[in-house]
């Protein structure tokens, strides 16, 4: 069970682009060289958060990204879902309904016992993600910058952005 | 993010065994057919319950298998460890440690607030797993299956369990 990399990637874009909402982005090109990440596998990533209303713009050449809405709407269980998609981890085949055994379809209208717990454990997984959005992320990932990291990370910000029209 | 098929079979053989326990079981064949699962593939997750520790026996043309211990010491965690391994789901890559404000080996001796997020809500992931040993999933089981089910089910069981010994 594990999560698609592009996760990681996604959920530090968002980051990066935190401080600069509401009228300021980054062009598709800075967002990977910050990291060093190949820019088409970002675009991937990307045009996820897009359609999932994340994150508008990007198109065209001189195109980039600006979140859609303000960090305290947007949390870690958004970016997980828009790019790892929004299937449940655990799929019930209803085995329950096969055999010698075999329960009758329509005794079966709540789910099985086992399916029932794994769903709990997730509805607490995707709870916890919940909890946190952008501006408390940003929050504890600035708090554990270095004043030198913080700094660089400022002037390439003032440099590499682009402001909506 | 989904997990194996196999951990809703596995459960569900660990479940058909918990009531024979502690010198009693079922042989492979007898486990694939109360689901009607084929049984190389039911073979499969019964091997990785018994590499974890969790079942026994089941070598052999008369071999059957037995849990390893109480139903009261297995929980849903150990079998969904058992069959669908025990990464993590979210791998870190430490992308922070790349590009031109690249952070410091040094300074990253604690992990990044986005992956240190994810851990957490792992670990509630598994938490809640980890409550649910095989005695309470049995007892829910039982309590969901219809009085014909349940006559059915244990007349299955004493036809086709052998015992240790
Ligand atoms: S029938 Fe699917 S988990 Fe029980
Ligand atoms: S560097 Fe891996 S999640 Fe931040």
């Amino acid at each position: 069970m594990k999560i698609n990399k592009g996760v990681e990637w996604a959920a530090h874009a968002c980051s990066l682009l935190g401080p600069l909402w509401p009228d300021k982005g980054l062009p598709l090109s800075a967002l990977a060289e910050f990291h060093e990440l190949p820019e088409a596998y970002m675009a991937k990533q990307m045009q996820a958060l897009s359609r999932a209303g994340i994150v508008k713009g990007g198109r065209g050449r001189n195109g980039f990204y600006v979140l859609s809405k303000s960090p305290k709407e947007i949390t870690l269980l958004d970016i997980l879902l828009a790019v790892d998609g929004n299937e449940p981890m655990f799929v019930c085949t209803e085995i329950r309904q096969n055999g010698p055994c075999a329960q009758a379809s329509e005794d079966c209208t709540s789910p099985c016992g086992i399916a029932a717990h794994f769903a709990r454990a997730e509805r607490q997984y995707r709870a916890s993600l919940e909890k946190i959005d952008l501006e408390s992320l940003n929050a504890g990932v600035i708090s554990d910058l270095s004043p030198d990291n913080l700094r660089d990370a400022a002037d390439w910000l003032s440099e590499n952005h682009r402001t909506l029209g």
